[in-house]
């Protein structure tokens, strides 16, 4: 086997949408790709398409120098690269972990990784299945600078833009964690609005053009929010919490009178009063992550 | 006075920031512009650009035949607009209110407007002070359409996009609820997100441009949401919620082992949960809009 078809072989493990998504990258990529899932069958579709289907862990591991886990949480990634036989077959060989979990979790996991020689790097897919292999997928890393970009060329094959944000190897979760804090709360409340438009009168798609003019609005305040965080200028001039809370309350009121649940903006509210009850009504709505940070 | 300069002439009850960019921009177009405020003091800049400033609602309001009320929300509009002599002037005169509130307080409002021979239209701003004036304003309006079309030239002079969402009084408010909804929730999500990349040492400056993205991805994947909602086929194919609980779960995690209050996703985890447990796992978090309006 010569080093560069060595160096073109990746393995996946976990063939979940995301694992599949990732692995049909590799092959539409020309790499040689050995699959595995813990429940069979997953691996059909991409052994048509050339994949090669390992028949334990540790015999994917085994197939090549790079092994990507994309599974639900590091209970499961663990749950697999722990077996002593996977762990055995790792030794020497790398793990990029693109796994969703908390970076505790990813600094306990590279610990123990270290211990036995595996070389670990962890990361994050920060866009959807849809996203993986063409120019819109993204991709966060964190870990050892050389192992990333001894790896980097098998991991461009995923398409995309990737990201290496440091060394410390629970930076890449630490993003994720906030980043999917933005996407999921973001959509609970957009899952939120359809119901109360629903019950309101209004269907989904005649809300749609609406909400996303309100997600268009976003990025621009996100980099504003940013830049008050950082100076400490919380300034609600134009649009002070207290007028941000009246509008949390009237949501609420809306919502329940139809009987549905607003414990999403219950809560929400809630910080805003928090806020305003520590004497800072007169600030923006962003006061809310000074407060929230403070011991 | 000619009727030109009578149909050109318009009243701005509450001067907070978005009714003093509302007088602003009647002024810049050329309007003949009245304003008021329980406050005073708040009109000092508008009447040195020429507005009129009213010594009394009664005043303002009398002085040509269409008001524009934008204050905190209706317990304050009324607190202008039922005083007698207020309700008195109006008689045969328009009243646009802009202020926020429920569907429910807009239809109060109108009934009693009706039972006074004040004509009134509500309406609803969807996007911050700064784009007043501006292309990129976004105005809803309900109420009767002939009384709309004859007030829609002064209105257009505060820029932007206006939308006639029909004559059912309370559909504006209704839109601002669900909208309201989707951008409070998606901004106490980014101000959770800052304080706990914060407390992982990461910059507000330096998630800015990955929350940007998070940003960029939303409308798209509300466009689809609606399109799942209406059909009533709420497929996870690619991503379900068991996979989103298992991420909010590390949000939570993640936060409260920063000491970070995290009681907005744990109120998200909650409905997803609750979709899981009554058998829904393998739907996508769509789903979480039909339990919630479930009755
Ligand atoms: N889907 C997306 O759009 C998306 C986007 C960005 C990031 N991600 C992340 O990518 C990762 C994978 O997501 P996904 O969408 O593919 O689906 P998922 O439902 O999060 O994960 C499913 C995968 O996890 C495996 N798994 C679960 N418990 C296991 C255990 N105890 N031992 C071994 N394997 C176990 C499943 O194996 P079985 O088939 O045997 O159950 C399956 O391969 C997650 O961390 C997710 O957050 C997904
Ligand atoms: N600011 C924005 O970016 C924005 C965007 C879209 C929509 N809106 C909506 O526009 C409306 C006005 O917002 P705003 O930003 O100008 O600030 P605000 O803080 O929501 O409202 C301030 C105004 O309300 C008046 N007010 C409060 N209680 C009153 C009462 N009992 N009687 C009479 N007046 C009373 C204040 O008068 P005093 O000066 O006497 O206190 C002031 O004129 C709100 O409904 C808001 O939701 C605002």
């Amino acid at each position: 086997m010569s080093s560069h078809v060595e160096q073109s072989a990746v393995t996946v493990l976990g063939l979940g949408p995301m694992g599949r998504a990732l692995a049909g990258a590799f092959l539409a990529a020309g790499l040689r790709t050995t699959v595995w899932n813990r429940t069979p069958g997953r691996e059909r579709e991409l052994a048509e398409r050339g994949a090669l289907s390992a028949g334990s862990p540790q015999e994917a591991v085994a197939a090549g120098p790079l092994s990507v886990v994309c599974v639900v949480n590091y209970d499961a990634a663990e749950a697999i690269l722990r077996r002593p036989e996977v762990a055995g077959a790792l030794a020497g060989r790398t793990v990029v972990n693109l796994s969703a979990d908390t970076p505790a979790r990813a600094r306990e996991l590279a610990d123990w990784a270290a211990g036995r020689g595996i070389r670990y790097l962890d990361g994050a897919i920060m866009t959807p299945v849809a996203t993986i292999g063409t120019p819109a997928a993204v991709f966060l890393h964190s870990g050892p600078e050389p192992l990333y970009r001894e790896h980097r060329p098998v991991l461009d094959a995923l398409g995309g833009t990737h990201t290496h944000l440091g060394e410390e190897i629970g930076r890449a979760a630490a993003y994720d964690i906030a980043l999917l804090d933005v996407f999921w709360t973001a959509m609970a409340g957009y899952a939120h609005a359809l119901a109360v438009a629903k019950a309101e009168g209004i269907g989904a798609r005649e809300l749609a053009p609406f909400a996303q003019g309100i997600g268009a609005i976003l990025p621009p305040l996100f980099e504003q929010f940013a830049a008050s965080a950082e100076e400490g200028g919380y300034s609600g001039e134009g649009n002070p919490i207290t007028s941000a809370a009246s509008s949390m309350a009237h949501i609420v009121q809306a919502s329940e009178a139809h009987g549905i649940d607003a414990g999403v903006m219950r809560a929400a509210e809630g910080l805003a009063r928090r806020v305003i009850g520590l004497g800072h009504g007169a600030d923006g709505f962003v006061r809310v992550a000074e407060v929230l940070g403070r011991r």
